[in-house]
């Protein structure tokens, strides 16, 4: 096995290629990580999720790290860690593409769009859902690779 | 599908039969999640690493957040998420019981052991070995399950 730092270009193709993600956030040095399902687009990272424990710690504090890894043939794979910041797209700012986009990308793709949440049969398209979107905008990213 | 919480109990049971978690740390406000191999024994998940950032980052905050899951048939998957707190077992002070049975798990397991560095062909056992062996104590753990 060989171990390999992936370009910018490989790590954004991971992340372009993939739907399944950790995300940490903290708050007062306890950190707090979560799967997530996101779909990527232009440097961000756009995901739905329900009201809780994340969306609150992420309003309060921004900066977040999101890990995303793909396993190869046999005993290789490839792993992606995120610096990020977060960012709340209520409806009424107008995130309307970027939001129908995420949610063609993630209702095609996801069975578990959202862990601890089930599936909305319908697209949260206005403010009386409780759904939250937000995106995750990329502010450095780095990655490694096992070859054979 | 419906979601359930999952008992202590069935979060433990997760814990003990899997190895791949993803653990979050720290600092100053800025969260770092890196997938890791584990061992788990006695409320604590016993692990390895090569020194890096992801050590430098625990010996100051030593407040941790661990992710593990596990799909089941189709749809069902089960998530468990713990508090922690990162505790180093320099060979010095003697962990050598806990050691050899952490890495005899791990080294039967696993094939990546240690994302980004590659598999030392013998156990760390002294002081001369760069690898750092530590564990995270559970400090509370909670998780959820969705059945079909």
């Amino acid at each position: 096995m060989i171990i390999q730092t992936l370009s910018t270009a490989e790590c954004t193709a991971l992340l372009v290629k993939n739907r399944l993600a950790r995300l940490a956030c903290a708050k007062s040095d306890q950190p707090y990580v979560i799967p997530i399902y996101y779909a990527y687009a232009d440097r961000c990272l756009y995901a739905f999720s329900m009201p809780g424990k994340k969306i609150d710690w992420m309003r309060e504090n921004p900066l977040v790290s999101v890990q995303v890894d793909e396993r190869g043939a046999g005993r290789e794979w490839k792993s992606v860690v995120v610096d990020g910041r977060y960012e709340e797209l209520p409806d009424r700012i107008g995130h309307k593409v970027e939001r129908d986009r995420a949610w063609s990308i993630l209702s095609k793709h996801v069975d578990w769009w959202e862990p601890g949440a089930l599936k909305p049969i319908t697209p949260p398209i206005s403010d009386r859902s409780p759904h939250v979107f937000f995106r995750i905008s990329i502010e450095q990213l780095s990655g490694r690779e096992a070859k054979e």
